[in-house]
């Protein structure tokens, strides 16, 4: 095999490094914290996007586009939002370059300082809701329901390929209400839409919950989230969406006139998925051969290996694959044939599994007599002979069931390791084995941020659903009364 | 009429901005010179989107990603290229915010400084040339076809919605390949896709053609352009393709190994068009009542008003839209029923005639008797009554003859204006009207500056295209032989 990867119980950090590199996902750049997402990884990217744009339509939300710059003024006005996010960010202070006087090269022109800095977004929130404010007057305007893919940056000093980088791409709704109620069943249709993209598309049993008020978006009044477990054990936070009430309405006075013909305030939400869900889908399903990627999101579904000798026999086989690619095509199929003449079979076995390509059809001149072809499934590394007659209707049942498989095993994989547990010294230890622990919490911050100074777990969400959590208990740090039980883990 | 839009005669430049603003198509945002993309002009932008990266793909181009952020050492590299860019741009200094000691809101952190500043970059030549390296050893990893969509920022002093801002939205294509003839035959071709793209899609008569020397790119050794007539009789640079020689290669060390075993520099292209797009598409086809959309681009093609008195009538109407709407949506179109009941149809027929939608469709109680329906065309304004039954297929056809009609008016008007000229005097006169003049020219530098500074005109291209051109001469100016014509306008 041409590309080693470290395997998960050597290196797991490693492994992921290996598949995201290997894979010709992404890479690191010359920017410090800043990646090149590779040809293979951004055809993932697109199909995540393609999907979830349409989900997001079908809502009623429409794409927009709003400035990458932010006044560094504006940052002050939210006041919470200001202490959660204008720390690490990138800062652009001067409008112009100048050939350097002292010799070769180029320096900043100290002339062109601006009046004011601009920050770099790293969310958008502020600029947005001041253009909302020219935009609104009376209740015939609301809502607006805006989304936007873009790019963002947050400086991060310890980055990695997908999970952290300082530059990442993302999507972030923003919509905007005439009530209350109006903006929280937003927030949670928006979150039921990442939930079912997540379990349906991305092949990921997502818990969705609550954030505790600690781990709440800096501005919000409440935080719904989706969250993964890896094949670590940690938790992922694979999609947040805020009901932000009226906070950033006020920041800059957006009010608007109500049937009453009374002045009010407007109430928000944001959501936002980012390209962490490129990690989160290596690390969920990827096994010691690369990835395993599900089949709503390969970009190429099946691939066909031809095994032979002589160029006759290789020409033949390929009129025979080109035929059975057209078929599946015509299913809706992405399909690749790999006709590359100067690699052995076994160097493109391996290059296929590491890429993550779902189904591999092998095809030998013994099959071209027989009228059969070897279809290997990625997920489970199964093989089986099957006749040509057929074959695309069977290929495609087959990716329905690789596509589920892929669900049901991350499904069995978490329910191995989700426990109850009322007993802190069993908390201690079982936490840093890779377990989502279900716990009675006393409900205030002081408990939990004692809990994750002494252990590093984190309240991942208080969910409603995946668990029956309503019962009365005790917490299991302070020892006071609870009336539920919260997922506890250790995150990315 | 709700909104009044300044006709063309009176003030051709307001035109433009009322149409772009009152349209709901872009606006200014609180940055100056960066714009806000508003839902619906960012539908129309994503209609160009969708189809130009199906035509990219078509030729075996992939999508990628690279940073936003380009050191400030990758622009001394490439000496022409720091010539012609690395002046006017967002220049990141810091990284960090902090809360200021004297007082409210944030401050730049002056610990914070970067060691190397980052450029927002104005175009992505350096950053992928360097990131090439890296996937380049021999032949066989080439050809590179990489585009990508994304933000880029050119700080431009006097800035226009769409056509000149500092932020805008655009493709890059970046292409490697093993022979300056290959690189050369694919920057053809993507200027082939756009003229494709500009007469097809946008309906826009385009001159495909080689810049100048002056006009070429910034390290370009040869820039192919499409260039585009407005209402005004300027031009509009919509598209630029380049065939960059080894200039990038060789300032960022990019070698490969070829059949034979030896080291050669990759040969480049790259190729771009931005929301500039958006801009050509209001000034090409707009009239005084609003934009004029092609159906091929435009987000809503048939949109349909109740005309009635009572509720009843109103309800009825109503179910017999849905019920057109259907049967267009079956046919592949976008259908908008407009169900408004607090606004009156001659003002909803000017808000739709505003926006640009191809067909206006009304239906009163008597249509909805006699079985009928008002048939209005946005493009040149006439109406007709047409039955009800069939109509699916009538409208179907309709688009096509407007799409078509459409192009044929904007070609019309260029061959109106387009005229050969051979004598200076009469030159320094028509080129003030607004006309494409098809003029000899001696090939040299000094000429096209010297009548780029006595009137404002440039060499819009030397057309392989649309006029033949090819013939001796004398040079308009100068009075030296010249072997061709060339293009001479007033540019945006």
């Amino acid at each position: 095999m041409a590309k080693e990867v470290t395997s998960r119980a050597e290196n797991y950090s490693q492994w992921y490094n290996d598949l995201a590199l290997k894979a010709d996902l992404a890479e690191q750049s010359a920017v410090r914290g800043c990646m090149v997402i590779k040809p293979y990884g951004y055809a993932i990217w697109e199909k995540m996007q393609s999907v979830l744009d349409g989900m997001f339509k079908q809502t009623g939300v429409q794409n927009a586009y709003f400035p990458l710059f932010i006044p560094k003024s504006f940052f002050s006005r939210e006041a919470e939002h200001v202490a959660g996010f204008a720390k690490e960010c990138a800062v652009v202070t001067h409008h112009r370059l100048m050939n350097d006087p002292d010799g070769k090269g180029v320096v900043v022109d100290p002339e062109a300082k601006l009046e004011e800095e601009l920050i770099v977004r790293p969310t958008s929130e502020t600029i947005i809701w001041s253009t909302y404010k020219n935009w609104i007057t009376s209740w015939r305007d609301l809502p607006i329901l805006c989304n936007q893919w873009c790019n963002v940056v947050r400086w991060e000093m310890r980055t990695r390929l997908f999970l952290r980088t300082a530059e990442f791409l993302w999507q972030e709704g923003h919509t905007a209400h005439a009530t209350s109620q109006e903006a929280e069943a937003k927030a949670n249709e928006m979150v039921q839409v990442y939930a079912k993209f997540a379990r349906e598309v991305m092949a990921l049993p997502v818990i969705v919950g609550h954030k505790s008020p600690n781990e709440r978006f800096a501005g919000a009044l409440d935080t719904l989230t989706i969250e993964a477990m890896m094949q670590d054990g940690k938790a992922l936070q694979a999609g947040t969406s805020h009901f932000l009430g009226q906070n950033f309405a006020k920041s800059f006075d957006v009010q608007f006139t109500n049937k009453e013909g009374k002045q009010e305030y407007v109430w928000a939400t944001s959501w936002g998925v980012s390209t962490r869900l490129m990690g989160a889908l290596i690390m969920a399903h990827g096994d010691d051969n690369g990835l395993v990627l599900p089949p709503a999101l390969a970009p190429i579904q099946i691939v066909m290996v031809p095994i032979f000798k002589t160029d006759e026999e290789h020409q033949a086989i390929l009129d025979k694959m080109y035929a059975i690619k057209k078929q599946l095509e015509a299913l809706g199929h992405s399909v690749k044939v790999d006709d590359r003449d100067t690699l052995r079979p076994g160097f493109k076995f391996a290059e296929w599994e590491l890429k993550g390509v779902p189904v591999r059809l092998a095809m030998g001149p013994r099959d071209l007599e027989n009228g059969t072809v070897e279809v290997a499934r990625r997920d489970n590394l199964t093989k089986e002979t099957v006749s040509v007659d057929g074959l695309d209707q069977h290929i495609h049942n087959l990716l329905d069931d690789i596509q589920k498989g892929i669900y049901d095993k991350a499904f069995a994989f978490r329910e191995q390791n989700v426990e109850k547990c009322d007993d802190w010294e069993e908390f201690k230890a079982k936490i840093q084995t890779g377990k989502f622990l279900l716990c009675h919490w006393d409900g205030t911050v002081e408990t939990e941020q004692k809990i994750k100074d002494e252990t590093k777990a984190t309240i991942r969400c208080i969910p409603i659903d995946s668990f029956v959590c309503e019962e009365e208990g005790k917490d299991i740090y302070s020892g006071k009364p609870s009336k539920q039980r919260v997922v506890f883990a250790i995150s990315y």
